[in-house]
């Protein structure tokens, strides 16, 4: 899975139901600008938050938009099994690249015997060859983590199904131990992008990335040439930004740089339990992004 | 919403999917031992765990199977809100009682407003006079609790709609401060046992209980007498139980104390990320449980 793969944004019409149009209008102009691909429905893109149905229709719109389905990594993560079961069954279906995988996350305190027994449930359901798991690792949100011990058994039993963990734990100890254990049998990808030189160094060939969706090449740039000359300026550039989100809850500002970008504002739509961005704190970081220029052309 | 309502818990056939004929006698079972009616797919059953359909299928196998929907408290809680949302109408369509209901569970750190938000599309969209909900507080699993400003907002907004809080933290201080702040407006229903006579005294007319399963009766002496002589002996013996339940993850170990009483083992299935209680495990249970017998009759 080489290249940047934005987490993509998900957005919304007037109803708080997903804007196919836009929607797919996103991963267009993600895919021209490089993009090995495009990920729907991870935590940045508010996937759990959509049902079974409006998971696989936005899936399909991408679709028929002329997205190939090799271009996509379909988060099917459910907090029911036989839900993940059916999107990872509509991934294969549409060719997807693959799924990107959270256990289940309603019940905490789980054992790894019962985190492995959820892989077992949706991989041997789906029984299929062209299945590839992209692990997810992301327990400051989801509540429940992957144990090197879980990873290892997993790749023990489907070693040609397991091909990767996105690590959105946000640390990068955590993501090189991961790395020293396991690559190059299965590739790491962090989930934050301040970590994706020393990931690169150490061979991983892309990421899943929220800040991709309008920073697809400077995402890029870091990942696959993580000694350039430019590295320490994207890198400052990265901390800078992350370090003024960080002042608001993170989606929902995400989506206000794309509204900001694109000048249309319905991208500050989110879906409860998040909050869109009130007119006070938009036009904040609207002042504050008039001071850090994305140029479309090579960010 | 008077007397005990148990949290069900949800017995599986081999390939784990629901088994509707001992779900369903399950909860005849405890309607003739005198509970007030039945909560299905809560924490304790296991709800989260299943699909929209899977959930839908099961509340109807109950009604055809003759329990009244005025009997039945259905746990609508989803990650997504169309599907609480979908679940909440077909609660509605068989006349349950009520609903019980999570705030969404899969985002951390969101806002009173967030929540706030996320009942309304609820309720808004069910639109319906007959909606009664009982709010589900169970911080230590869900990861997202409910403050007192969301249930007062809550309370302003659909007055005739909240009628209730099932208090799952388990922390007696916070039951009463609930107590306190919102009864006799909400009735506050605390999921810890041995909170009930606390609760008995403060005007609680019932619990949502997971030992409920196979102590209908010792449960709704604890709330409906609290002062009854019997009181300490019954505290007592739920205090040695969950003390001993303590030792394993809790539903595979309530599942096991349903096998021991019923005699099937089949009981002990559970659906990943839970494991059931393996031979040894269920081995010394039984021999605990031959030390604390529980009758039929009376408890």
């Amino acid at each position: 899975m080489p290249g940047i793969w934005p987490a993509l944004l998900t957005p919304l019409d007037a109803g708080l139901d997903i804007d196919h149009a836009r929607f797919t209008a996103l991963a267009h102009g993600l895919l021209a600008s490089g993009c090995g691909g495009v990920t729907p429905f991870g935590t940045t893109g508010e996937g759990p938050s959509f049902s079974l149905d409006e998971r696989r229709r936005a899936v399909d719109a991408l679709v028929e938009s002329g997205v190939a389905g090799p271009r996509i990594l379909v988060s099917t993560s459910c907090a029911a099994l036989p839900e993940t079961l059916a999107l990872t069954r509509h991934a294969l279906r549409i060719g997807a690249w693959g799924c990107l995988m959270l256990p289940p996350f309603y019940l905490k305190g789980v054992s790894d015997q019962g985190i492995v027994d959820a892989y077992r449930y949706v991989i041997d359901g789906a029984a299929d060859d062209r299945l590839r798991v992209m692990l997810y690792h992301i327990p400051q949100v989801a509540a429940v983590g992957l144990s090197h011990a879980v990873i290892a058994e997993l790749m023990r039993l489907y070693p040609k199904t397991i091909v990767g963990i996105k690590d959105s734990q946000c640390d990068l100890a955590h993501s090189l131990a991961l790395a020293d254990a396991f690559m190059p049998g299965l590739t790491v990808h962090v989930g934050n992008e301040l970590d994706l030189p020393a990931l690169g160094r150490r061979g991983s060939t892309g990421a899943v990335s929220g800040l991709a969706n309008f920073l697809p090449r400077l995402v890029h740039r870091l990942v696959a040439q993580p000694d350039a000359p430019q590295t320490a300026h994207d890198l400052e550039r990265v901390r800078r930004l992350l370090g003024e989100l960080g002042g608001y809850a993170l989606i929902p500002a995400l989506k206000g740089v794309m509204a900001h970008l694109s000048g249309d504002v319905t991208w500050l739509r989110v879906r409860p339990p998040l909050v869109a961005l009130d007119a006070a704190r938009y036009q904040a970081l609207q002042n504050w992004l008039r001071t850090f220029p994305i140029d479309s052309k090579t960010d």
